[in-house]
């Protein structure tokens, strides 16, 4: 196999990293109260940086996730680590919490933690007419806004990206390059969404005629969009046909994810790359859709459901469904099946053998 | 689950809708004979507007898909109704027609229409040289026009749009934000691009050395759109290695679709999300492609074809196939099929146990 | 079905074909040798363009990929053709070789390479502080480039395109039109980019604390992209959590694929439109992703691993696997298994009889 340098990588790096960390030290002891977690050390002990345990060096800060790392925690330059309770002491100091992927999170977004620098209108940019536009934002190079845009207060939006007529943005929210956003979108606070994504293109609605033509149903409705959504790169969420199709607050949605017409998300859902719901699919809450599933639309899905990678929902289903397949079934017993399936062949080759074998034996029936 | 309250949605479209429809009214009599539908009621009743049943207020047409919907539409505000012939009367005028979404689509787009109003080109879109513009367009904000393009009347190119050299443009086409259109591309009359579509990059064509190098093959074709076709947001046509990829008259095309360089999409087909035709895949006219469905590529595919969610189609299919699976068969074979799939792990223990019983019997027969 | 009147489409394209082979004329012996072919007929004999047999002309070459297309050959009017090595010889020069796909890619090239003509930077795009910019290239209108931009030498990039900061793009790249490079992006030579790709977008990376929030985790990595690298359209590569997402050279990668972070693309890989593959997937050199295949993420796939269409790859996989379905198995078995699948309904009804058959056998038996 080809194999990666990471020496090369992290050298190219470290200026970046570097640069990244640059504002300020924390004690332990602070960390471990923001992560909720146990402090074994020296609890004044301060740290500048965080990084995983080969980039991270004597004044940083780095994290195992599980407790038989602790052997390549033993190997790291880091000062201090977040770790599993399962650790009960190092040879430096540790903090224990439950999740140390979480506290890792919340240490980085600690320590990265800017004040908002607004750096204006860009004069590339173009605004249309009657756009309220808050005091502090950045509204990069290329930029179109539509007329009577409502743009909230610490908002970035990145170059190229173009704003409709009528669009409402909550306050910091992130767009990045290349986002379109089309006409009576209504977006929450602190959304974020990466570029090349389209909300409230028209959704797919068509009637056939007689002759066979396909007569385009006008798309009416809108896209809105909860607070502290994330949206991935070149997705699709498509305008209702009449009233909304809904991503509601705290549901993150990864890249190319198609979400159709009068579809609602419910809150704190994750919908994986390439996933496609189908027009008129409602989700629950803290729906967790595997990359490239699917719904056929029309249909309710209860809270917290899950479904496995390349699945196809079809109809309603209850709260807590653990689904898998195409279309999709119970979890346990679709992985059991594709156990099953991939032993098809020789299942057939026996059921050709009993066949044979009971032929046989009603032959010699009939001989005694 | 979240309850999506369709009151607050509703209130906050209000005036958007009200914005929509305020041109002029039309009597029931006008709109049934548009509809071919049978007018129960009074004929000279007019209505301003189209609306859902929860939406609609008396100065508004609604409609009805079923039967049993009825008890919903005598709750609704609406002034009068599109319903199946199966309903024979209301308290309030009817319409009664065959297809009532059809009905509706056609309703809704009488009353949507407008006369183009030319915006020109903005002063910040970039225009090649040679090229021949329509008098009565609107280029919006940031467009970028190549050399020798050629765009018919009252076409409207959305803001970001690039298009390249050579590319011709019929009339009434609207192409929105951030749409690509690669040179030579030849696309018909009323045609439709959402945001983020690419057409005519290179296809994916190369060739592999006795070293293990990809050599490119230069792809020298080009993309023809014809009439009437729509095409969502995020897809890629791409041109062809010689000749042409050709998406035939009134195909639909919804979003995040790849076809692939020299297929030919025949006329009025539909292509639903995420389906992604392989090289020299060739489809006849009225092909269905549910979403995140697929073809291998090089074969021909007849008329009338429709292919199930998440299938791969390899081969050639006749006129009038149905298939589903991957690879796809005949559909009502395929659902038979996976019927017994989600039940295999029972099936499995049900050959063992007659493998077994099966043992136990001839041991008996040895015995006697 | 309809028909494709290939006649049509030639003769529009007849002028742009024209158009790309201009410029000069070549021997067969010289283009015998370049593909390392054998020459039998006029080795003096010139041809000045290349195409498909019905469309090369006396002055062009040819070039069938299978002997048995060499009734075609003597109804084409090219001057010259280039064959497989089992056709001995035609009433025309031919050039046998080994692989004429190959043979063609490689005289298309020859033929087509112009040298660079640079159009410098465009009035209209923006440019920001501390760039590094080669002495000859081609920046498109809108075109945005963030702070401490690095461009080497022969780069074309497109209308539109938006490059962050702290990127370095080397030499005789190519970006299309609308490309998003996020900052920080490394980029080799000769890298093709084609339009609506995003690259270095944040990995989709959260932590969900108890209250069910899901905390995103910083996304401070960077991708690195090699030598002689292609991407189609509408892709997301994704920046890695730390690290890199590292795509090597010679890769090639179609439309709407999706990369997610921490990912390593082997060198001289293919992935074919619409494969996905999950977080922290490492690929040897020479992968073959099939379209709309993927991967769960977190794995260690060998050298030459080839993944049937749709199909997802789970765990840790050795070099020169062949694999198919979701999850994926061995192809040979795959093939077997699905080819089962279809006839599962009768291998249940089987199942079915041969339970009824045992137990009147076990009748019979417990009567005698």
């Amino acid at each position: 196999m080809t194999v990666t340098s990471n020496f090369e990588v992290f050298t190219s790096l470290s200026l970046l990293i570097g640069a990244v960390f640059m504002d300020t030290s924390y004690s332990l002891a602070e960390l471990a109260h923001l992560v909720e977690g146990e402090l074994v050390g020296d609890a004044e002990l301060r740290v500048r940086g965080f990084g995983p345990l080969d980039e991270a060096g004597p004044e940083d800060l780095s994290f195992i996730v599980k407790a038989d790392m602790s052997g390549a925690m033993a190997e790291s330059e880091a000062g201090a680590f977040l770790v599993p309770r399962s650790v009960e002491q190092s040879g430096k100091p540790i903090i224990r919490v439950a999740d140390p992927y979480l506290a890792s999170a919340l240490v980085l977004n600690k320590m990265l933690a800017r004040p908002f620098v607004p750096t204006g209108i860009h004069p590339s940019a173009v605004v249309g007419e009657g756009c309220r536009i808050g005091e502090q934002v950045s509204i990069g190079a290329q930029v179109v806004l539509g007329d009577r845009v409502s743009v909230g207060e610490r908002v970035s939006i990145g170059p190229g990206t173009v704003i409709g007529n009528d669009v409402t943005i909550g306050d910091e929210c992130i767009f990045k390059a290349h986002v379109t956003i089309e006409h009576g979108t209504e977006i929450g606070a602190r959304v974020s969404i990466s570029p090349g994504t389209v909300i409230g293109a028209d959704g797919f609605g068509y009637a056939t005629d007689a002759s066979g033509i396909h007569v385009k149903r006008p798309q009416l409705g809108i896209v809105r969009i909860g607070d502290d959504v994330e949206i991935g790169a070149n997705c699709c969420i498509d305008r209702a046909t009449f009233g909304v199709t809904w991503i509601q607050a705290g549901t993150k949605i990864d890249n190319l994810v198609q979400v159709a017409h009068n579809c609602v998300v419910g809150e704190h859902s994750l919908l994986v790359a390439q996933v496609g719901l189908s027009g008129s699919t409602s989700l629950g809450h803290h729906a967790v859709f595997a990359g490239q599933s699917s719904t056929t639309g029309h249909q309710v899905i209860g809270d917290r459901v899950m479904v496995a990678g390349q699945s196809a929902v079809h109809g309603d289903q209850p709260d807590g469904a653990r689904l898998g397949g195409s279309p999709a079934f119970e979890a346990k017993q679709y992985f059991k099946a594709v156990s099953v399936f991939s032993r098809l062949p020789e299942l057939a080759k026996q059921v050709r053998f009993l066949s044979k074998e009971l032929d046989r034996i009603k032959e010699r029936f009939d001989k005694t």
